[in-house]
């Protein structure tokens, strides 16, 4: 399946550590922006009553490291989904090589609470109909 | 099989995010000091031009939600090792319970070059007499 | 006059940047957890709708380089107070001189609007009385 | 003096601590990139044998938070310079009024030994003719 969307992403310094490499923490922080953009282009909100996707899993493949100024490609999509939970899978494309692959558990819970709920039905809606996300 | 190396950690405030929990990444952040002082223990260094572990897979399950000033511990374990990697068990407790699990396989590389190699001789010695680590 | 607080800390991994040494910003986080259990030894906490203290200025002086696993020592003082603001010191010492200095102007604001408001009586009671702060 | 690099930037949701708002490290890390740029702008580099900038003092100032989402403007721009350090401000300005000020002096030393050395030739000659910065 293809990908819901992409953004260009220079390497900044504060990602790279000691060994002057992305540290392996940081792939997980820059696709933070682009799944609070998903979700907000799902017609949700990060408002503290609202509902919310939160990462209860993750699986992340290091597949070549990456170097300060790095110019690279972060992909996101949303293979499947089910009453509660999502699943979103990010890449790093260098060069048109993946550097990095990840596939995250996402679930909705309260903000308030922090009770697990179903996927608003307009999201639901959205990540099947236009993200192309099979309901499992 | 017990865990070889446990620390005790009171979340920070750098660690939680605008929802008031610990950011998924930070977590993985907790955990790199006791990553790198199980290699030190094996009688390795982390300069340049030595041999080092890198991260290459990761997978993690986020059990409950951890809060800025909550009292946990952290707990690491070496299940097993193979010829030039080894994985590292990761666990986060709050008053008995998991709250965080994580397992990340590790590599060796040269430093300098990149390229992978046996894990040091007494390193592989220390992991599976120390350790427990079962040899694969 | 002397430190209100002291703590020990050792150089993480995460601290450190490409350069090898201690990124300028990470002296800032190191301090802040000490400021926070500051605030909350006058008797005050950070929930939303309390009264808490915002950083306003900063004036840091980097006197020498740290590395990772440096042993350091953190020290706070509340040198003096007006009626809506607060002097915080911090100083990171190695084997027993100074390598960082800084000087922070804190606000009290209501965390709900974010209106400047009085210091608590405790508070201010507090940091004159046991901190050693001048009411200026 | 006018501003001699102008970056936007949106507000990231790692850039917001507990509280809602960008915390007061963060506004370091912001500009990191922007040092780095400009350091490469003067026909340097950061290579860990050349001569580089470290960061030896600052002064902020924070006038107004900033939440997730903001778009602001990042300037930088050189006033002085003497033999070995020179002097960058730093503005984040958010619908046109500034939010965030800051001055950084930048000390030129040699990265493998920490010596501090001159400004190299081009970079002070490039900092004085292109940025404006007056020589003191």
């Amino acid at each position: 399946m293809s990908w819901s969307a992409t953004r260009a992403h220079r390497i900044r310094w504060a990602e790279c550590d000691l060994h002057g490499h992305v540290n392996h923490a940081a792939y997980l922080v820059m696709f933070e922006d682009m799944r609070v953009a998903h979700w907000e282009s799902l017609g949700q909100s990060f408002r503290p009553n609202s509902v919310g996707p939160v990462v209860a899993q993750l699986t992340a493949r290091y597949l070549a490291p990456l170097a300060y100024g790095d110019e690279v490609t972060l992909s996101l999509r949303v293979p499947s989904l089910r009453r509660t939970s999502f699943i979103h899978d990010y890449q790093v494309l260098k060069e048109g090589k993946p550097v990095f692959e990840c596939q995250a558990v996402l679930v909705c819970v309260d903000n308030g609470t922090g009770a697990r709920i179903p996927i608003p039905p307009e999201a639901r809606r959205l990540m099947i109909e236009r993200d192309g996300a099979t309901a499992e």
